[in-house]
């Protein structure tokens, strides 16, 4: 194949990452060294930039800049959700030839891959020739090929850290806490709670994942022998759980009112199973202190929190894409990363196709889960190298005074 | 004044804080280096521990341990909630003698300065010589006298991150987004989000605290104010907020069904006001993407995140409470905070009585308030110096590229 010229298409889609720049970054910046590409435009808020022709010419922005926002969470070119229909991608195909666009890069989730991939049918339909290369982001961890997604590892910092302080906080005022973690089908993210554990006793004490059933009753069992246990309860929770039909907890039952239930930004789940934990077993225990926490948008765009590993990864997984299209082996394909043997861990990234990842989506391998309630040695072996440095809590030794008084 | 020799007891109540352990520690330092004071011992759960007996000897921990744990957020010795009867003070007093406690700092909010003045009546009356002191800790930042309290920095460098972040999200991807901070009479923490703003139109674009009575009506204007003009917004709220009559709106509306409503730990006053938005703004707007979060505990226990000033200056508070009890010049007394004038921030330690500050709480200032919708520069002014550094969050300058097509 020959070295095709022509200007560069970035855009960014999908919930955003706290690492989602470090890839536009790193993406520009690579793109900035290859003469065969001329102009670097930004498209605003993804397809919905291109499809109203809203680019922006990112050779402009000063070095400065492009440092600081790298490591800016949020999507620096704004985001979108949108399936682009036959009719958008006609015209998204008349915009890149308008402005001599031969290179598109989307940064996003498995529909983002899948949108490149109809955009690209189209353009060889056409006789036009572009490349089209996917970059992976999500929170969730779950896109297929890939040994990880580029966003995850922040997420999972944010999570294990906030499940950390949390366990500290219910260490000092016993009771039974319920925090609910993003993430509706696929529950590595509520997995990764699993990494506040540092000493013996440390919550959380159950762990409920979208890939097992949830039961209710079980949930309860589970809960009271702790309970009695410790004299406290800390659980991790994802947005997704549903019952043994697949229906979501959280609309599955009558005790939730809420008018449009949706899984993030609502508080409903966690305040339905913190009010059944209060019905069922106060009648065992007596008054419970029973509280519930969705971690809701922090998880994905707390700033300055970053996993140092992750932005690093990002901005790696953004320059392979622009090495791929230019590499002359591809038309098109969807970066990955693969995770090297040994002790020291290390990564590198590499092609996959479109259609390996458009559109399918990963969960939780089965030997990541334990039972019903729990996740295993082996997942944090495969999650710790991804969060970078955990904060480590410390307790006293608390030696007793002996007693006096009877 | 003679030197009154014996041993100490401290402990820790109410609200865990990140910083409320800094202030044990330095407690504990400072009470090591006065040859009058022989066993530091710690109370576990506050007066809890001491009606129980349950003390530990803190002279037997390592330094190191005492390093980690000053960093470690919520109760090292745990805490409690309890407000001691009679028959509870005699009892601690009981105990007090038994181990010839001569000293005893109790690290709290207003009720915990409460206590400690009960106790100390009782000991009077008794006889029985004594000192207690007070050491303040809240995120709430509602203690009279002192110009802030130990633990509100750290929150508020918290909360301002968070929708920091939270308003980047929003703007990659629009909508009308709520979040719901701590603080049931006082604004402090809620009006801390104001540090967000960093770009003209960065959110949260409008911020509604306690101090102010809240209109359903007023506020749906407002955000439709604010969403015509940026097709956006970001609203910052107290959990407590009230109508006129003094009722909390999370409990005045039929919306809600929670069988039992806390204020924290439950997403129940932003799922009602986004269910709110969204049934009476459709109607002008259309289709609106409505989301709430309620930062929870994730406010007073997130780890590896508290304010380095918040940190230093609870270290410093502890240190001056055992200063005071040697002193001389004080039986009793509560630990507050004077700032200097000046550019540069600096603060000192001083001794307020009890009495000052029992049972009493600040709420913001009227010239920290502007209308019913937003926080002054003047609360920036006092809030910025105690939150440590902030994030800076960065934007493209983005130049257009000229349009091809029609």
């Amino acid at each position: 194949m020959s070295q095709l010229k022509g200007n560069v298409v970035v855009g960014q889609s999908g919930g955003p990452t706290c690492v989602i720049n470090s890839s536009l970054i790193g993406l520009i910046r690579e793109a900035a060294q290859h003469d065969a590409l001329s102009g670097i435009y930004g498209a605003l808020h993804g397809v919905q930039g291109i499809l109203r022709e809203e680019l922006i010419d990112l050779r402009q922005e000063k070095a400065t800049t492009l440092d600081a926002v790298a490591k800016t969470p949020a999507a620096g070119l704004g985001s979108v959700r949108k399936k682009p229909t036959t009719e958008d991608c006609e015209r998204i195909l008349e915009v890149f030839k308008a402005h001599d666009v031969r290179y598109f890069f989307y940064i996003g989730g498995n529909d983002t891959s899948e949108t490149a991939h109809i955009v690209h049918e189209m353009a060889t339909r056409d006789g036009y020739e572009m490349r089209l290369f996917h970059v992976p982001k999500t929170i969730d961890n779950d896109l297929m090929v890939t040994d990880h997604c580029p966003g995850f590892g922040s997420a999972a910092r944010f999570v294990a850290h906030a499940v950390m302080g949390d366990n500290l906080d219910n260490r000092s005022l016993p009771g039974i806490k319920i925090d609910v973690v993003m993430g509706r089908h696929a529950g590595f993210l509520t997995a990764a709670s699993v990494l506040a554990r540092q000493h013996e006793d440390d919550g959380p004490h159950l762990i409920y994942v979208p890939e097992r059933v949830f039961s209710m009753e079980r949930f309860l069992e589970d809960v009271a022998t702790v309970y009695e246990r410790l004299g406290r309860c800390v659980i991790a929770v994802s947005e997704g759980i549903h019952d043994a039909q697949g229906k979501l907890i959280v609309q599955s039952s009558e005790v939730d009112s809420h008018g449009n239930v949706q899984l993030s930004g609502s508080g409903a789940l966690g305040d339905l199973l913190a009010n059944v934990v209060r019905e069922k077993l106060e009648s065992r225990f007596g008054k419970l202190r029973v509280r519930a926490d969705t971690f809701g948008y922090l998880q994905r765009s707390f700033p300055s929190f970053a996993s140092d590993v992750d932005l690093r990864e990002a901005e790696e997984a953004g320059r392979a894409a622009v090495r791929a299209a230019m590499s002359g082996k591809h038309l098109h394909g969807s970066i990955a990363i693969r995770r090297h043997e040994g002790d020291r861990y290390s990564s590198e990234c590499f092609v996959t196709s479109l259609e390996s990842v458009a559109g399918k989506t990963k969960t939780l391998a089965d030997d990541f889960i334990e039972g019903d309630n729990d996740i295993t040695p082996a997942f944090v072996d495969y999650v710790r190298p991804l969060v970078g440095e955990l904060f480590q809590t410390a307790r006293f030794e608390g030696h007793r005074v002996p007693k006096k008084l009877t």
